[in-house]
């Protein structure tokens, strides 16, 4: 092999390839060609008898060598890559065309543009093009080990949880073939493949050895395959095959089909399913009266499923500025490179005029559960000038536009999105929704998942219809119900005002009083839609001066209905500031202060629970007192849990089954929950606040730092996202053993935010947790991971 | 026993004790005279012979019982105890003088009164004072067990860390004696009492059993006695003898003297002061010229020495307002009692105008170390008007006053304080102060202190001055030397400024520039104070907030220095605005976000050390990073670090000796400390972080609710003040084993407030750290507690 690689009569040519475990953004994947230069490409030209593929394969080696390997990019003042620019130059001077096609060049043309392409390198480089085969062979598999630590591979590493010690393989493969166009200009989406069918007509036997070839490979690997072929005098040689990647709305279909068909068992279909990505299921789609009424105005090639609405931006940075300053976003472009990624990441959905459903914004987009039309050619984008023409209608940066990724439609304008099929079955009980094929796989996963799972999960919802939507979705109770959300509804925040500007116990009881009512109906919406299943509510917890207004109208507003000097209310506001609110007088210090506020809402609570039972209908509540970090804290709350109940259930001759826990949120409760559990009847994480306190880290102030954290690998994930298990896990599975030894069947659940994150769910049920608890859209997916969690 | 007491005709008298370790303000001490009632006091009116004083202890059997065991308490309108006020106007009525003396009630006078009294408490209690002995005695015992819960009682247990657990016994012994005076009038001030040696005079040989009983005592208990005695027809009979109370001023001089007098070894001497109280030694006095300037206008009974000056107040609730507001208090009261204990607490000083050096003002003054003046009979109070006169001075409440509670003397008006002789022999050099008593016993504790410590002390200090002091005191080192500190001094200000607002790394490299000159000077001076003692020194720490103005007038001042637009600084200000700084962009973060400023720092520090090497001055730093929750944090400022002293080395030519640690506040830090001291070479526990992270409470914000806590015993002590050994402590217990598996000869120090209180100092040698630092005054606190803890 060593001889003939580089032989100036009879040359081989050779491939790269990364052996990495997952292909990726920004990972060079293949290099091809290597061992062309100036002698073995007329060497080749000759050989081949075809010396315009010769020189075109040595302009397209020179083109992604300089490009991947010696780094020639795309400056901030061009809009393409410079190398394309160097075609159309080219293509203008000899042909007196730009945009005339790649295979009007002619052998010679394209020797002019081999030389100018060399040119271009040493100028961006100060490097030659190397003419030296073993050269080129050394410097391709450097930057194949070396793209590893590329700055997209990471974003999309920390994207995906993939480990950066995994690190890579190099292939070196002999090349088999040389053809008009080759693999890397359809990932690139420079070409639009045929569909593989038109390959009948034309090679009818190699269509039928390919055919062949899918099903022996999808029985053998049991799994969707992504391979590459060449076909060379109607032999088809395979050059690589690996498991396809997919969308949700595919993985569902695809496992689903494959327990018909027996290939796997229902236990491997729902391994197979990313539960993240069963987020796309209930991704939403255009409201059918809303799109009836707005024109199409392009078509492109329906490449990522949904239905997405946002101002159009052409460039990955203003997108994501836009993003972050609260717009909602698409990203348009003539096709996308991975330096789009973030612009991708920030974007609802991604247009590209250019590429295919294979294209580098299709295969991004669908891994990410983005929305995606590509290859639209009716599309005009003109960069410098950030304006797109689209048929005859005009647009600027900022003008809304919608796109259906599952028809491949474009709208101009905003248009209303509508809830998915999933969604329309499960939450409006439409029954064409529970005909269609995905309600059916969904609901099939679903029913797997239960037969697996050793946790329940739960929601956190603080309306009756969340608590409906969530049962819906599939969860066992409420984890977490927020009573302050409550206190912002209609006239009650008056009262709740007044009690905070009270300042006497008595004024206070009075206010609190008006407050009875109003809790009382909320539990006892909550209890009915949970019809006996548990809810644990959480007992008030932000600091007082969230209900207070606090900008100078607002103030003389709330002291004109309570009849005070708005000088009053400014001082209570300014009483109440904190310098550290997050770590100041809130969760179970409010209500050791104010212990009469602590106890309405335990009245109401009972009281709710009380007239359900009366109604025949059953209730299981568990009162969660927050951010307890000392026994004692619990034990005073516990107190008047307990002799309210004992008063409502004498006042209302019921009795009241319920149980008092704490949240474990303050790193000391979960160090001391031996005494802790001595009190507590259940344990609820909240990670939220747990993570912020163990890593000394507000998540509001993290915005200034976290990112360059993430960036420089010192936290692997966004912290409040994906649970830390080495630090914060670790006070994790101190409480539960702690709080185990004191009470061996102490009830544990979560329900920080990372109780819907799918990672986070597994290291729960790595913990012994008795459930999760998430929002309630994030249900089957915390249901489809729990599953997971159980089989693995 | 049983059948005497009660007996009509022959009664036999019980007193009751409290049995606890320690009589403390709040608990019941002593209830006298149980057994008296309507008969047994004719009985023994005719046996005694002396029928009045057979009334007079029957009266004072009911005021004391009527007070301690039924309730009957100062009513907040009455300012003083409503049975005095009972006394005074019998006396008026019966006598025509509401002052005259006790004595001169006759028996039948006191008949009077005593029925008075007991419909006192029928009016304010609603119950009879119970005539039968047995109901007498039973409450007695109640009383005394329940006052171990009194709110009194449970302030001092706080303030000197007494368990709750220990609780209380009682003793019931019989009386063997009636006179004119009982114990209580003395503890209470009602009564001056003679001193001693005038015994010598009336009861010769009585004097002389006395003076043996003492010496006996004091060799067998090894310790000075506070014993009661009473002498009944010449003969002593001996009541009670426990340890005495003592200032530390006392206890060092007791401890002193009775190693001399080989009563003790130098080790007991150790144990015998409480650690805390080595403070009084360090407390002011007087500056003697100021003090020459102003007249004394009375003189009292010093009664607990130091000077003291401040804002009078007559009530406690208003002392301590006062001091809550950041005023310097004197509390003035006719006499204290337990009620007061709050105001005495707040209060520098305590003055009062009755009452002897064993009143309880006295006592509790020199327990907690205060300054105190007592039974300043000049000294007339009008507390309804909150007026005072003393001579001729009129006061009205918030005047200043000065006391000395060594001499006795009393100043109208602010007199400025002086160092105590210890600070001028240890800090000033003087000799004067040299040759005093208390100078020489000072340095000959701390010199056993040395012999006896395994832990190190060193200093939290910013200034060479502050680190000369602390050296002066025995600190052996800097345990943390705050580097922003120095960022405020002089015009080095501008600069910082001139850093925060440079919005690109170039201009930041400028400004920082400008600081590294001063912080060098700055290092050189701390390294020359060492003279070659290690000293550790903390990067950059607070949020950058903290350097900008943030007022109209300062930001446009700030805006015209630095010849920029007002409106950019107020931009800054608003960017670095966090919601809560104390888990926001500090620490180490800001150096990962700008390692140009902590490369400045570590710059400054390294040159410094080389300069002051070439000067043959012995450097010794120890570089801290804060706020270090992930190991990765440490590596990055580790790199430069290392890099930058390599760099120094080689310009200057010399080699550089240093460690690189960390501080360890952030409980992710201490939970994954086995990872973080891969690179750390010293951990420093910040435990006034840590406390705040671990428990989710903010110094700044806990005044809001502390105190109830404290109230509701769900914290035992203030936090920030006394380690909480359970929750940080087991952090810290984590931290400790974790670092050391990893290295095992991990230096390990704490620098948090804690470092200067003896009990959480025991914890440090609990735990084997290698030092504690604090603060420069608290140095001699700290090797006390330190050598405690080793011999312990």
């Amino acid at each position: 092999l060593g001889q003939k690689f580089g032989d100036k009569k009879n040359p081989l040519l050779l491939s790269v390839r990364s052996g990495a475990r997952e292909s990726m953004p920004g990972m060079m994947d293949t290099i091809l060609n290597l061992g062309l230069n100036d002698e073995t490409v007329e060497a080749l030209a000759k050989s081949s008898g075809n010396p315009r593929f010769a020189w075109d394969s040595y302009r397209r080696f020179i083109q992604m060598y300089g490009d991947v390997v010696m780094g020639v990019q795309k400056l901030p003042t061009e809009d393409e890559e410079p190398f394309e620019i160097l075609i159309e130059q080219v293509k203008k001077k000899l042909l007196g065309n730009a945009h005339a096609d790649d295979t009007d060049l002619s052998a010679e043309n394209l020797q002019v543009l081999v030389a100018e392409f060399k040119k271009l390198v040493k100028s961006r480089t100060g490097k030659a093009f190397p003419n030296d085969p073993w050269d080129q062979l050394r410097g391709s598999v450097g930057a194949v080990f070396s793209s590893w630590m590329n700055d997209r591979a990471i974003v999309y590493r920390r994207k995906y949880n993939i480990p950066v010690e995994w690190g890579t393989a190099v292939n070196v493969q002999s090349m088999v073939f040389m053809m008009n166009a080759q693999g890397e200009d359809v990932v690139a989406g420079v070409r639009t493949p045929d569909p593989v069918a038109d390959l009948k007509k034309v090679l009818p036997s190699a269509h039928k050895e390919l055919l062949r070839i899918c099903k022996v490979l999808e029985k053998h690997f049991r799994d969707v395959q992504d391979f590459e072929f060449t076909i060379e005098e109607e032999k088809v040689f395979m050059l690589q095959t690996r498991n396809g990647k997919r969308t949700g709305l595919a993985a569902v279909r695809i496992a689903c089909e494959m327990v018909e068909e027996k290939l796997i068992s229902w236990k491997d279909a729902i391994t197979r399913i990313p539960a993240d990505d069963l987020d796309q299921l209930l991704a939403p789609v255009f409201d059918q009266a809303a799109v009836k009424k707005v024109k199409t105005i392009a078509k492109g090639l329906p490449a990522g499923p949904g239905a997405a609405t946002g101002k159009v931006y052409f460039n990955a940075d203003r997108a994501e500025a836009a993003k972050a300053k609260g717009e909602e976003v698409l990203l348009v472009r003539l096709e996308t490179s991975p330096e789009d990624l973030r612009g991708m990441i920030a974007a609802n959905g991604i247009l590209t005029a250019r590429g295919g459903v294979s294209s580098h914004a299709a295969l991004v987009a669908r891994q990410m559960g983005k929305i995606c039309v590509c290859g639209a050619a009716g599309v005009q984008i003109n960069y410098a000038k950030r304006t797109m023409k689209i048929g005859k209608t005009n647009f600027k940066e900022g003008d809304f536009l919608s796109i259906d990724g599952t028809s491949g439609e474009i709208y101009a304008g905003e248009v209303k999105t509508a809830p998915s099929e999933v969604v329309q079955g499960l939450l409006e009980n439409k029954a064409s929704a529970k005909r269609s094929r995905t309600y059916k796989n969904f609901t099939q996963i679903m029913a797997w998942c239960a037969k697996a799972s050793k946790m329940q999960v739960r929601t956190n919802a603080d309306t009756p219809g969340q608590v409906q939507n969530a049962i819906a979705f599939g969860a066992t109770g409420v984890g977490l119900c927020r009573t302050e959300h409550m206190f912002f509804e209609g006239d009650r925040i008056d009262a709740v005002r007044e009690m905070i500007l009270a300042d006497n116990e008595g004024d206070r009881r009075k206010a609190v009083k008006k407050l009875l009512p109003y809790q009382r109906k909320d539990f006892e919406g909550i209890f009915k839609a949970l019809n006996g299943l548990p809810g644990t509510i959480r007992l008030l917890d932000p600091p007082l001066h969230e209900f207070l207004p606090h900008d100078k109208k607002q103030i003389s507003d709330l002291a004109k209905k309570l009849n005070v000097q708005p000088a009053e209310i400014k001082k209570r506001v300014d009483e109440l500031h904190e310098f550290n609110p997050m770590l100041g007088h809130r969760g179970c210090r409010l209500a050791i202060s104010y212990p009469e506020v602590a106890e309405m809402q335990v009245r109401a609570i009972f009281e709710a629970a009380a007239n359900m039972q009366k109604k025949n209908i059953k209730v299981n509540p568990e009162i969660m007192v927050p951010l307890v970090g000392f026994k004692k804290e619990l034990e005073l709350q516990a107190e008047i849990v307990h002799r309210v109940a004992k008063e409502v259930s004498k006042d209302k001759g019921v009795k009241l089954k319920y149980l008092v826990g704490t949240m474990i949120e303050v790193p000391r409760g979960a160090l001391t929950a031996d005494e802790v559990a001595e009190v507590a009847e259940f344990f609820s994480f909240g990670t939220n606040d747990l993570t912020q306190m163990t890593m000394g880290m507000s998540r509001d102030d993290s915005g200034s730092f976290l990112p360059n954290y993430e960036e420089q690998e010192i936290v692997s994930n966004n912290p409040f996202a994906v649970i830390d298990q080495t630090g914060v896990g670790q006070l994790m599975e101190i409480a539960v053993t702690k709080g185990r030894s004191t009470r061996k069947n102490i009830k544990l659940g979560i329900c920080g935010e990372h109780g819907g994150e799918p990672s986070s769910v597994k290291f729960c049920h790595s913990l012994g947790l008795n459930y999760v608890s998430c929002s309630p859209f994030r249900v089957p997916v915390a249901r489809l991971a729990a599953a997971q969690a159980a089989l693995a």
